[in-house]
């Protein structure tokens, strides 16, 4: 087992990653008090819930059963969360975990923060996403109908246990999805990182072991040091939100249930990319490199068939939207990123024209 | 205008207290950008509205209106603020201003706290008791529909802008619900205030307005205390409860709608008062000054007949639990109170035997 610290001084907390770490229940050590409410979804309960309730026999545990998937992600379903702690009569020292992907960790993270205006929360992140993007750095959230991750909170865990042997069940097209997100960090601020997974890239669609391993790590690894300098996104914690303005309207267009966030992301990497070339940012051959990887991966490189009037009326309802003017995550090369205003409108025009064509 | 200051380092902010600030507009100047979405009620927009709304005219000002009363705080109306917020485009540099009391502060604090992880916000309280108490410290929630206040955050105003005129139309109920949180700052650590309430009963009674401006600014100026010393109730802020675990079993009991909140506190005030006296912490003519206090400003001093059984269920879902066990705050004297688990639940039997057949 491997152990890393998200320093954010009295939220500071470890991220453990290592094999069989479900089974071995450390976590535990985290509750504050003999209280505890397990939030899942109904896919996941079959494989793990068994395991993760065995560990905590000694304490009061209720569990909440949510629906799978990116479209239960609101308010309607944040509810019966907080349904199930008022009927455990659960107090501020009770402790939420979330067990599952990164929708069960949004919105058990959500709950947390706002139940009795805030109590504790422990991730088991059980995709490949969670484990090396949504689990780790506090933001919670719901989706509103119309814009995604609208309504949420800053709300940090106390601990987040990664375990690797999960990812061996995990659905083929999840577990790609999740590599988009492990990309990122490459894209934009580890061009070394890049070079890493570009050499292993048959290893990485094998899922294998050790590959994988080192793969969270670095990833966990960066997005802490992102997080640990910028928790509230004031900064360059935007950053991670390469593809994610061109993503999130993807996800919206298509009622959050049927391009699954990851693959969204691909996409909106590649548009990203896309852009920063025309913009004179970046050389063609470096957004060539980030497609021939997705390829290799099976991730999507182009967006679904949407108008680009659509697509830009989406855009802008995102939270990078300052004053209102647009600002987006472009590239100046592989391993460097910038959130910017200036850009030209053509060549947002362009790149959707292109992508159109393309999907 | 008087002006008292929370200090709350990079979140502190100015309690502005006067006649005519609504038509004033200072609030305008803690705007942050050129958006704001009024929260109101449809019971104040008749009142207020209009003049709130000229001070905006430069500004992209969105309005929604909720309906009026505890009983539709609750997360489905919470969704039409977010919905408002998200047809205006509001970014995250958008301001929300609550004009109205309790209920309307609460919810719009709550929307602020939560729209895109958070977007500031400014109260224009319109009651007397959102204008001593709910408007100042951050509190924002709303209620579960089995337990009050369940759902919420600590969310610190922007500003509070307290323009005494508008209690002359306050109808004389909600008054009189508002004087019981200013007695209360009397009864937890200012003796020196309860005696000056105490011989001006007459005055207080009759909206005296150079009374109710003076009964105002030491609310706040103990309020503003009080949160500076424990923004997030670890410890002496829970004294500001007093009277409230047995107010919220009221108000919860009752549905959220036939029990104003200050009347509610006020039964809970006598209530805990009672209690103290049973176990020897305060004398019996304490209670008895406090009992007769509320009766000279028609205030009342017992609660509605429930069987005692559902009265501890309620109070046993109260926020000041603490691992299985009830606290409440208890007098030892007037000006004097204290958070405790050290009790004999027979005195609290006592009180409740006692209240029912005074009720």
């Amino acid at each position: 087992m491997r152990t890393l610290y998200v320093e954010l001084g009295e939220r500071a907390y470890p991220i453990y990653i290592g094999r069989g770490l479900l089974e071995q229940g450390l976590y535990t050590r985290h509750l504050d008090s003999a209280q505890a409410l397990i939030v899942t979804n109904t896919t996941l309960s079959d494989l793990y819930l068994d395991t993760v309730r065995r560990n905590l026999a000694r304490v009061q545990c209720d569990v909440v059963q949510l629906p799978d998937g990116e479209a239960y992600k609101n308010l309607r379903e944040l509810e019966k969360i907080f349904d199930a702690l008022v009927d455990g009569h659960h107090d501020r020292y009770s402790t939420i975990i979330a067990l599952g992907g990164g929708v069960v960790g949004d919105m058990a993270g959500f709950a947390a923060a706002c139940y009795q205006r805030g109590i504790q929360f422990i991730q088991l992140p059980t995709t490949l996403l969670a484990q090396v993007d949504s689990s780790v750095g506090g933001k919670t959230a719901v989706n509103h109908p119309r814009a995604k991750n609208m309504i949420g909170a800053f709300h940090q865990p106390v601990a987040v246990v990664i375990d690797t042997d999960v990812l061996e069940s995990l659905p083929v097209r999840e577990y790609r999805a999740g590599l988009a997100e492990v990309i990122k960090y490459g894209l934009i601020r580890d061009a070394e990182f890049f070079d890493w997974l570009e050499a292993r890239a048959p290893a990485l669609s094998e899922r294998d072991p050790e590959v994988l391993r080192e793969a969270i790590y670095r990833s966990c690894h960066n997005k802490s040091e992102v997080v640990a300098g910028d928790e509230r996104e004031r900064g360059d914690r935007a950053l991670l939100n390469l593809g994610h303005t061109f993503g999130h309207a993807i996800e919206t267009a298509t009622g959050y249930n049927s391009w699954l966030h990851g693959e969204a992301v691909a996409a909106g990497m590649v548009m990203a990319a896309d852009m920063s070339v025309r913009e004179g940012r970046m050389g063609a051959p470096a957004r060539d490199r980030i497609v021939s990887l997705f390829r290799q991966l099976s991730l999507p490189t182009a967006p679904p068939a949407l108008c680009p009037e659509e697509f830009r009326s989406l855009m802008g309802q995102d939270k990078k939207v300052e004053r209102g003017q647009m600002r987006l995550v472009l590239m100046d090369g592989i391993g460097e990123a910038c959130v910017t205003a200036d850009f030209e409108p053509q060549a947002l025009d362009a790149t959707l024209d292109a992508m159109r064509s393309a999907s």
